[in-house]
Formats: structure tokens, sequence, C-alpha cells
């Protein structure tokens, strides 16, 4: 019979007699002192990437050309520039500046600025990215969301045609604020504040500022004049069906055939990725061909409102226009906070993106600084806010773009159209602009991606449908706040009810896994294993204390079916626990104490180095983690434990 | 050789083999379909006691009888009621009673209130607590603390002085607030908030609270007419010095005599606790003989400033003076939210502690349903605030309290005071209440808790330090927010930090653990074994994406000793990721990604259940879970995949 006894699926007794000789001990981690674990800390807070690690062991010389290089990530690939990366680079170069030439235009008006200030943001902000930018597929300019947020936020304070210079004051002095904020994050190694975003989030909200910009669209696409300020989707839907009198046939019309032309060429460029040229040029090509159109039928007198005289000439200067001062302080400082970190976002994801597809690195709080400076910048040379732009980056990628020379030669095309071309613009039709902005936004709704996430998780799936409906019907930033919200609340529960597991022994092995997902897992007779699967502290150490003696209380009663007695020891396993606080160390002596009361040992398994640490420096709990009661592996646990169990 | 060969410390061949050949699947926990995953999730959020797991299976007349004592706790005990409990209880109600009279008519002088209504207050909320509450320790009654901030949050609107009528309906309706806003934390079942209170903050907070009591009470211990409004330390001792000319000798002599005589019997009884009666009743005891020395020596004539009239009879209805509208409603909800949590904190706290000592359970949901009915009809008879305290319930457990019939005869003990005995209270000198006050908030400053969190845990310390100082500079809410505020930036920083280690063998053994805890463990050639301590999400995927990078390189040029290749499978140890998201799936996907590029194979260890569960569903990531990338522990997919590159 004895053969069959061994095959119980309990881990057998020759098993455990030779594991019990090698029983270890649990070691807390080596002493260091507080100013060390300070020091650590903070490195690992702010410092994760470690940037000083090149440096490390050069000579004197060699450290000044490498920090100028970390400055100025132009001197790094500078010197190896060659007439092969700069045909590649003029190619990409004036792709994306036939993107960004209409579509500054656009996300200008968008925000309510002047068609120009578009085109002054795609000329200085490009060239000082290329200086200290590290990505290199990033094209910089304005981009659609943070036009449509700092337009709608300053207009809450001022109206674009009652005060046109205060508006585009405001606007430059929300630019500057936003670049300092962005400048400040990246310097004080703040960045994983964007982290905060999570993919869910964004896209939620991307889907629900994409309809937003799409809605307004709807006053160029049918011609209307009284159109609301308002951008809910309700307010904008009634607005647009109070005035169908305004509707005009012959810009729907118009309007109807270029945003079919430009969602054909789209679907081409999807379908084919090396026809993306296709798609890259059709703004181009829209613009250029409806102003033909207006032209040759002098359509402008005909109910089709065109862009007007635009003036001509680069950048002028602007530093004399930004308000530090005044009743509008607030609103500035709260519009750059919110469309610099908007853009930041994007900026970084964007930059990030295409960084992994061409393996490389981008550091994320060096491209803040970077994107933040050419916010300030900008915003003394006549621009609003830019970054990287999700939609050209990903055709200056395509078309083969080496490096930041590509914004380089953007930027020089957008000075020429500045300075010879801007009269070619005056009778652009706004209704072909208005399907350019439909077009370029429409690529933000991210189905694909929105069905993954369902897929997963169904709880990122609720954050994302709440930041799209609070971006379309409460705001923009309401949105977003509501999503960032619950994403922090989801973690925050996840903390406070952290999961406990009972384990049991894979049989023949000394292997204990989780009973519920580990269907073979039995039980051990005489003992409880737990793990608990979260850090301890003050906000769970009450939830864990009552769940921890009700599973206590659930299996104290439980006979085994050899008809021995229930529990007599209570193991938990802390490998999972990865940090402790005071609370934490006294729910351990609570436990300790309470199963003391009903007979019972408790055991732990496993601390890792600081739960060990702490539990060493605690007075009342050396007792925790004495002889007997605390083991390196369940395993050697349950050995030595039911070795001594059998001869008592 | 050979024999020598096998003891280098690494792993032994002979072992690997063994091992491969009992390699264990990965299983995903059995499917669970959606409805389910969120009933399991709100149950463990909301009921993780399972309140009704004692019906389960019982006929229906004993479900009622159940669900009754569940409502009543008095129904579960008072059948068993007996004379024996009775003659303890009588001693513990009339101890705790020569306690709450003097506390009650300090503490509503603390509030800026009537004397009178700290003692209705001791009348009414005992009684309804008994049928209600299920501790048998709490002494119930007003506290300091609540009633230092109730006071100093409704002086701001309304001075006490100038309309007393309009304070006091303030008072009862921020009473009433405080106690919907309990009563609905635990129906709602959100009891958990005040976990968030952290030891450490409580500590601070006490201390600091304490400080800002003990001065406010310099007003009366130094006989100073003109005190300040304010509560800051600053403000106050300015108060103190400027109005030198006030203090009156006999006062402050009278003061210093009373407060050493408290003092020294708390002492007394702090050293032997059987002798707890002694600072039980010295608060009676000074009351009585400085009522006589003053009648005695006429002393009110002298500088000595005395209670007054005041008015007898019991508790008049005071529903009709509750205020549900006008300006003041903000500041009532925000006291009433503050004062509230304040004393549910206390109460639940003291109500715990008392139980873990005597082994009994109770549950916080219940017993904040039970504070916030006992306000809600305190505020409808002229009571404010209640709770249970601290001091007075460590009183009332000494003393024998067997069950809350100690309060009911307080209770019945505060009624006689109240029909017959409030003339003799009209000569009691103001001064002797302040020495009252400041010997009870003196034990709220726990010197050696502050010691402990100061060894155990230094940022915990920190928290401590700023409810301190923000109680004592800034204001009590304030105090309390900002080391609210600290404690979840710790635990958010911890989750945007996580740890990772590498671990290493255990020679001799299958045993993986932290290179850096555990010394003798060494690494494996050809392998980089990395542990990561935190559930992985939006808010930590791209540090680690960094940080595992970074592991990767600064060990990918390493050789090892014998001069093989360096690191050819990164291998992450998932036992403490207690979950993922769809931000943390597409994480390992691109380290995989990274690591690919590197030539490098990526193998995951021992995902847990909703881990494994997420990775099975998202479609891009079923090549991580393939198999040889997969594997139940570090140990099995050491031996294997060194059993591949062998043979490779």
């Amino acid at each position: 019979m004895e053969p069959k006894a061994t095959t119980t699926g309990l881990p057998q007794d020759t098993h455990f007699m030779e594991i019990t000789l090698e029983a270890h001990q649990v070691v807390p981690p080596p002493p260091t002192s507080t100013f060390d674990h300070v020091k650590n800390r903070v490195k690992e807070t702010f410092f994760p990437d470690d940037p000083l690690r090149h440096f490390k062991g050069q000579p004197v010389r060699k450290k000044w050309i490498l920090g100028m290089q970390y400055v100025f990530p132009i001197l790094q690939w500078g010197p190896n520039y060659n007439l092969k990366l700069l045909r590649s680079d003029i190619i990409a170069g004036l792709t994306i500046a036939s993107l960004a030439i209409p579509q500054g235009i656009s996300y200008a008006k968008l925000a309510s600025l002047p068609p120009i200030v578009g085109l002054y943001s795609s000329f200085v902000p490009p060239l000082v990215y290329a200086v200290l930018g590290s990505s290199r597929d990033l094209a910089v300019g304005p981009v659609s969301i943070a036009s449509l947020i700092l337009g709608s936020m300053l207009r809450q304070a001022v109206s674009p045609s009652a005060d046109p210079v205060l508006f585009l004051q405001l606007a430059f002095s929300a630019t500057f604020f936003a670049g300092l904020f962005q400048a400040s994050l990246g310097f004080l190694r703040l960045g994983f504040i964007i982290d905060f975003l999570s993919k869910a989030t964004l896209v939620g909200f991307m889907a629900g500022a994409a309809i937003i910009v799409s809605l307004q669209q709807l006053k160029s696409l049918l011609g209307i004049i009284h159109f609301t300020k308002e951008m809910g989707l309700v307010q904008v839907l009634t607005s647009v069906f109070k005035h169908t009198n305004e509707w005009s046939w012959q810009t729907i019309l118009m309007g109807l055939c270029f945003l079919c032309f430009l969602l054909v060429t789209r679907h081409i460029s999807l379908r084919r990725p090396n026809l993306f040229w296709v798609s890259a040029v059709a703004p181009l090509a829209s613009v250029i061909l409806s102003t033909i159109l207006v032209v040759a039928f002098k359509a402008q007198n005909h109910g089709i409102s065109v862009i007007g005289k635009l003036q001509q000439g680069l950048n002028p200067p602007s530093w004399n226009m930004l308000r530090f001062h005044g009743s509008h302080l607030g609103l500035l400082m709260k519009t750059g906070l919110i469309t610099g970190i908007i853009s930041l976002t994007e900026g970084i994801a964007v930059g990030r993106t295409f960084a992994a597809l061409k393996s490389y690195q981008v550091d994320g709080n060096k491209e803040m600084i970077a994107i933040g400076l050419m916010n300030i910048v900008g915003s003394a040379t006549s621009c609003y806010v830019t970054t990287g732009a999700f939609s050209r980056s990903a055709v200056n990628h395509n078309a083969g773009a080496k490096t930041a020379v590509s914004n380089i030669i953007m930027s020089m095309t957008v000075m020429v159209t500045l300075l010879f071309l801007m009269p070619l613009f005056r009778y652009t039709p706004n209704v072909v602009l208005g399907a350019i902005i439909v077009t370029a936004v429409i690529g933000l709704i991210d189905i694909p991606s929105a069905h993954a996430i369902w897929k997963v998780d169904k709880f990122d799936f609720l954050v994302l449908v709440c930041a799209f409906l609070g971006v379309l019907l409460i705001s923009v930033q309401g949105g977003l706040a509501i999503a960032v919200g619950i994403s922090i609340l989801k973690i925050l529960m996840q903390i406070t009810r952290p999961k406990t597991a009972m384990l049991g022994n894979i049989p023949g092995t000394d292997i204990y896994r989780n009973t519920d997902q580990y269907k073979d897992a039995v039980g051990v007779p005489g003992f409880l294993i737990l793990s608990i699967e979260a850090p301890i502290n003050f906000a769970n150490t009450n939830y864990l204390n009552e769940r921890i003696l009700r599973w206590v209380e659930e299996h104290e009663s439980e006979q085994d079916p050899k008809g021995l007695s229930g529990i007599r020891y209570v193991l938990l396993d802390l490998s999972a626990v990865s940090s402790i606080d005071t609370s934490g160390v006294s729910l351990l002596m609570d436990i300790r104490k309470a199963l003391d009361k009903k007979d019972l040992d408790l055991v732990l398994v496993n601390p890792i180095g600081e739960v060990m640490e702490k539990l060493n420096k605690a007075d009342g709990a050396k007792v925790l983690i004495g002889q007997d009661s605390l083991f390196l592996t369940v395993g050697e646990a349950v050995a030595s434990l039911s070795c001594a169990m059998k001869s008592s």
C-alpha cells in the first residue's frame, strides 16, 4: 500500500525531508543610510534613464562634447550629415510643407486666429526644434486639438472679432505660458506627469475632440454666417438647424466634392503605404484647384466665402504683445497649462512611436525642454502653440525623412510662401479649409484601438467612453479631467482593495500557486497559504485585516478529508508585497495577535528587501521574523512546519 | 576535473535536466463573464466583510431575527443580559459620567457653544448609540477636536457673542449634515474613505490639534478677557503677550494648582492602570473643589471668571432650528463634512482598538450608520457633534464596562444633573474647565508612536511632520488636507516608479531571489532575470520601458567569466505584478520588439490570473505567451532554455 500513499497528490514526506535540510534564511538587504535611501529614490524618480551614464569615466574634453551634444542634439548628427541624407530630407521636407501650408491656415482659423499666424507657426518653431529636438521624424507645427482648446478657452474672455488685437495678445501670452510650463516640466524632470494620460483616456479624448472639431467645420462646409460660439454637440447642432436659411448650396456642393476627393486620397494612402504622397499632396492640390475654380467662376460673388486678403512677409516680433499681468492672467496660465499638456502629450507620443519604429531612443524630459523652448521662442515671434503633429510626422516618416533637416526644408518652403505666395491664397474658399480639417481629424478616431481596449480591459474602456462623452457633452477640458480622475481612482481602488489568493501545492513539486487559477493545485492539510498581491499601506490595512481573518474563518472549520484537525498555520506569502509602511507593519502584528487568540501560528514567506528591512526596524515586529515564522519559500515553510507538526 | 565543475555555484546541469522533465504550464484562470467580473469587484470593494454570510442557508424566521440583530445590535446581547453584567456596567457608567459632565461643559465652551449644550450632547446620543452601536466599550459624547473644528469653522461666518441664536442654529445644522454624511458613508459602504487617514497623518494631526486646543485654553488659564478669535500658533501667542495687563494672578494660581493636580492624577493612572479611577474622578473633584473655593472666598469678585447661571431641564427639541437653505448652506455642509470625517475617524479607531483587545469585531460601515444616526437624532434634540471619545472609552474599558449599558447609565446620570444639579455649576470657575481640557488633550500627543514611525519609515514621519506643522501654522483643515495629499502622492509615486530587481540563483536550489538582497544569489550566464514588483499600468509603462531597456543595456556588454557570449534571454518574473491594463500589455509587446532588434528573447514567468487572462485576450500578445516564452517558475524557464541554448 505504501507506494500508493505517495501519489495522493500531496507533497511527499520524503520530499519534505530533503528540502528541510536545505532550508534557507531570509536576510534583510545590506544596511543603507537614510541619505543613500533618499538619493536612490530621487534618482529613480527623476533620473530613471540615468542621463549621465555616458559621461562616466570620460576625459574632461569628451565630457564637454557630450554635454553640448546632450543640450543640442544637432551636434550629434550634424557632423555626419551628408548629401545622401540631404536628398531624402529635401523630399520629405517638401512633402510635409505641402501639407503644412493648408493645415497651418486651417488650424489658425480653428483657433480663431488670423490664417497667417498658422503659417508663422510653421516657420520659426521647426527651426528651433531642428536644433534642440532629439526626434528625427517629428514634423513640427500647429495641431488641431491644441488649436481648438486655445481658441475656445480664450473666447470665454475676449471676442476675436470684437477685439482682435487683444485676442492675439492673449494667444501669444498663452503660448508663452504653455512653453514655460512644458520646459519647466522637462527641466524639473517631472515628465512622468503626462504618463497619467493613459492610452484609453487619449483614444476617447481624441475621438471626442475630432468630432467637436468636425462639428465646428459645419460653419464653413454649409456656408453658415451666424454660427454658435459654443462647442458642445447639442449647441452646435441646434445652431446648424436653426440657420438652415443660411445654408448655401454652392458651398455645400463644393465642400462635398473636395471632402470626397480628400477622403478617397486618404483611403488610397492608407491601403497602399507607398502611395503616402497621394494624401500628402491632396490638401495643397485642393487648395490650388478650388482657388482656380473660385477665380474662374467669380464664385466669391455666389455665396462662397473666401479667406480674403492676407498680409505678406515674415513673422513680426511679438514679445511686446506678451501680457504678464492684468485681469486675464489666471485664464492665460490655465490655457497655457492645458494646451501645454495636451500638445506635449501628442508631441512626446509621436516622437516615441517613430523612435520605436527606427529603434532609437527619445528622452522624454529633453523633448519637453525642446518643445517648451520652441513655444517660448514662438510666442515672441508671432507663433501660437505648436508641437509634433501626428499626421504630418507620419507623412514625414513615410516620405523618408532621415533627420530634423526635413523640418528646416519645410520651414524654408513656408518662408518662401510667406514672402512671395500669400496673394495667391486670397481667393481660397473657406469650405476647402474645412474639408482639409475634417479629413485630418478623422484619423484621430481610432476605432481599432478602442476595440482592442474593449477586448482586453472593460474598465479601461469605461475610461475611454467617459473621456469621449465628457468631451462631447461637457467640454474638452472637462472630459479630460473626468477621464484622468477615473484612471487615478482605478489605481487607488486597486491599492485599497488588493487581491489576496489562496495558494495550493502543484502535486509532485514544491511550487505553490493560486488555487483559483491552477485547478490542480491542492491545499496542504493544516496550512492556510495566502498570498497578498499589493503593497501594504495605510489605505488597505483595514481591508486586509478583515479579508485575511475572513479567509481564516472560512477555512478554520473545514475538516480535511482524513479527519485531521483544521488549519494550524497561516502562511502569508509576501513575495508580491513590494513595499510596506508603518500601518502595514502594525497590520502584521495585529493579525498575529488575532491568530494567537485562535491558537494559530502566523508564518511569513519571502518578504522582499524593503519589507524585511522595515520588519527588522520595528521594535514589536521582531517576533514576526523569528525562527519558525519566517521562510524563504512556501515549499520550505510547509516542509519544515509539517515536520514540527508531526513531532508534536 | 568533472566533480569540481559542478561546484561552481551555478545550477548543475543534471539538476536542470531533472526539472525540465517536470516543466509545468501556465494556465489562464477559468473564464468568467464580464458580469461575474464586475460582481466580484463590487463585492470586494463594498462588501469585503461579506455581511450576509451568516444568513446563508438559514430558515426564513432565523433570517429575520439575524436581520433585526444586524440592524439593532442591542437585540444580540440584550436577551443574555444579567445582573452581574449590570453591576459592572453601573460602575463603569458612573465613572465615565463623572468625566463626561465636566468634559461636556468644557468642550461646549471650546466650540463657542453654551456649556449646557455639552451636557445635552452627553444625554441623547449615548442612548441612541446603545441601541444601534456594535462596540461594547465606546463612551459616546462630545470630543475636543471635533468641537474645536466646529467652533472655528462656524466662527468664520457668525460671531457667537453677537448672534448666539444663529450660531446655535448653525451648530445644530452642521451636526445634522455631519450625521447625514456619516450615515451615508456607512450606508453606501464607502467606509474605506476614512482609511486614507493613515496613522502617521493622525498622530501628527492630533498632536497639532492638541497644541491648538491647549493654546485656546490660555484665555481661561490666564484670565485674559480680550482674546484673539484666530487659532494659529503665532496669532494666539501674539494676542497672549499683547494683553499681559489682563493676566490675573488669582486665576493663574488657581489654574496652576488644578493643572498640577490633574496631571499628577493622570500620571498615577498611567503608571498603575488599576488606579484608572484616580484620573477618572479627578476632573469632577476639581470642579466641586474649585466651586466650593469660589463660593467660600467670593472669588468671582476677585478676577476669577465663572460659568454663570445655567438653564435647567432636559434637551429642548431643536429640529425647527435646522437650516437647509440660505447663505450659510455651503459652510454648513463643509463643516459637517470635516467634523463628520474627523469624529468618525476617532470613533471607528477607538471602537476597533478596544474590539481588538477583547477580540470581537466591529463592522466599520455599521458603526458609521450608528454614529451618523446618533448625530442626526442629536441635531434635532439640541446636541452637537458627538462620537466615541478616546479618553472616556479607555476609562470605560478600564472600569470594566461589559456592554453599551454603561452608556445608558452615564446618560441617566447626566439626566439627573440636567434636571436637578445645574445651579451647582453657577460658580464653577472657567479656569478649571481650561485645566480639564489641557489635561485631556495632552494624551493626544503620542510621542512613542511618532518615534516608532521615525524608526520604521522616514517618509511616513515626513507626512506626520507636515500634518503637525500644517495644523499649527496654517489651519486644522489645511494641515489635514496637506497630510492626506502627501500620503496619496506617495502611493501614486510608488505606482509611477515601481521597483525592478535583478534575480539570481541561490546555489544548490532552484530558488531565484533579488541579488541586491541575497548576496549569495548568482546570475546565470546567458540570462538576465528581472522581477517587476508592482501592477503594470499606464502610469508606469514608460518608466518600465526605459528601466528594463537600461537593465538590458547595462548587462548586454557584460561578458560572463567563461568568456561566453553576453545575455541571450531576458526573463521577466511577473509573480508580483498583481494587475495589468491595456497600456501594460502594449508595454510587454514593445519590450519584445525592442529585444528582438537586439537579438534577445523575452520570456515571461508566472503571470498571475488577471495578467494571464489579459495577455490571452489581446490579439497581438499571443506571441508573448507561446511555447518557450512562458514558464511557471524561473527555475523551470532557466532549465528548459539552457538546454535549448546548449543544443543550438
